[in-house]
């Protein structure tokens, strides 16, 4: 099994673009968390929900090499958010992922994301990746 | 109504962190777009998909201030993203929303995302905003 | 390409469970009705909601097996529907189909839905269907 | 609170279209099934989609009734179904809700479906029930 380091390691050459930091990975599951400044909130003084779509997507994707390894060209074909409280502007947003079906051509996860500390999510998503054939 | 001038001047004071533009407003519909460099990229050189979801949000919102006034405290409570064809790397991203409901609590519209020049969309979303109270 | 009658008669052998008609189908569209009696009906004295997921559902169908011929495999990935209207008790409901994106193995479309003779949707459905590979 | 007999009687007499059996309701959940047998499948003999949306859909409503009360208006408004493994043509469809957030005006709930004895979902979904305002 891939581990963290190589992923860390192939997040900061092939995703440089990426502030998401990754805490966890492995069986079919990833933490993932970003932090959170003026450039992250949006009118109400809350977090904006790009911010949040772009943790979960992000936690998706390291979930995904986690259990098939480097598979770089891996893309998003949907993704549905849910929005359930208002994250807190001055902690880090964290998002937990848990694949649902690892298919040949398809994978299905589902992210909960936390305001750091807190025990009510702030936001679900369920999101598919589409996997390129091998080869 | 309110113009297109009003909510440029509001979403520069109240939500200076977008990096949208706003193209047209009216009529329960919107026209924003976002340009694109090496921040917004993802592996494969193509636009990352937290970027589309945040022009299709920003598209949503214009919509729905050009349609009920600056409310700035309306907020996103669910979207939904699928992703078509793959944006072109050097191209602005459009957003073109059409609002399909227009309800006392919730606003519910569809945003169609392009690569400018192109004419088949690159992604589709669908999203909801709940809107506070008056008073 | 394949007619109309063609996937009438489809559908009656393989897939007589569906109480839906087939209007129109082609250009990669389709139209569906459904007839509304007491066993569509919930509380509320309206259309139930899961009926309009199977209009939807059968419209992405129909307009599937137009464009790629009778794939009687294609099975739904994803289905996200809206409720915008409260539709009428007593008249058809009306799905109008239109597919954004006919891949190799994936088809994306969206469904507006229809009480029939208004003209506000009732709801707004989109889909995914996987395509089974060839041969 | 509100006890599962009462549910069971309400939706006796206020839905009686329904199907679904509930199993059990309490603390924010719910467990519901529906037997299947010929009306409920579709081509390659499995259970139809919108038979697990509906499942579903009930699973959310009876969560919410049993959370708030018989609040016999409260509709979906949005609805999101990933599709993730072929169910049992000749087995219970089984429906688990937890709701995520339960709000004044908006109640959103996630469902597992399984086919009865897997323990690998077929289904998993996400819904928003609008609550009407008391009084």
């Amino acid at each position: 099994m891939i581990t963290k380091e190589k992923i860390v390691a192939f997040l900061k050459t092939d995703f440089p673009q990426t502030k998401c930091i990754v805490d966890e990975v492995g069986n079919r599951s990833s933490t993932v968390r970003h932090t959170i400044g003026f450039d992250e909130l949006r009118p109400g003084g809350t977090v904006s929900g790009p911010v949040l779509m772009e943790v979960a997507d992000l936690a998706l994707y390291v979930a995904i090499l986690g259990e098939l390894g480097l598979v770089s060209l891996a893309v998003t074909t949907n993704l549905s958010i849910n929005f359930l409280r208002k994250p807190t502007a001055d902690k880090d947003i964290i998002g937990k992922c848990s694949l649902m079906k690892v298919g040949k051509s398809l994978v299905i996860g589902e992210v909960t994301l936390f305001s750091s500390g807190d025990e009510a999510p702030v936001a679900h998503v369920v999101g598919t990746y589409s996997i390129p054939p091998v080869g």
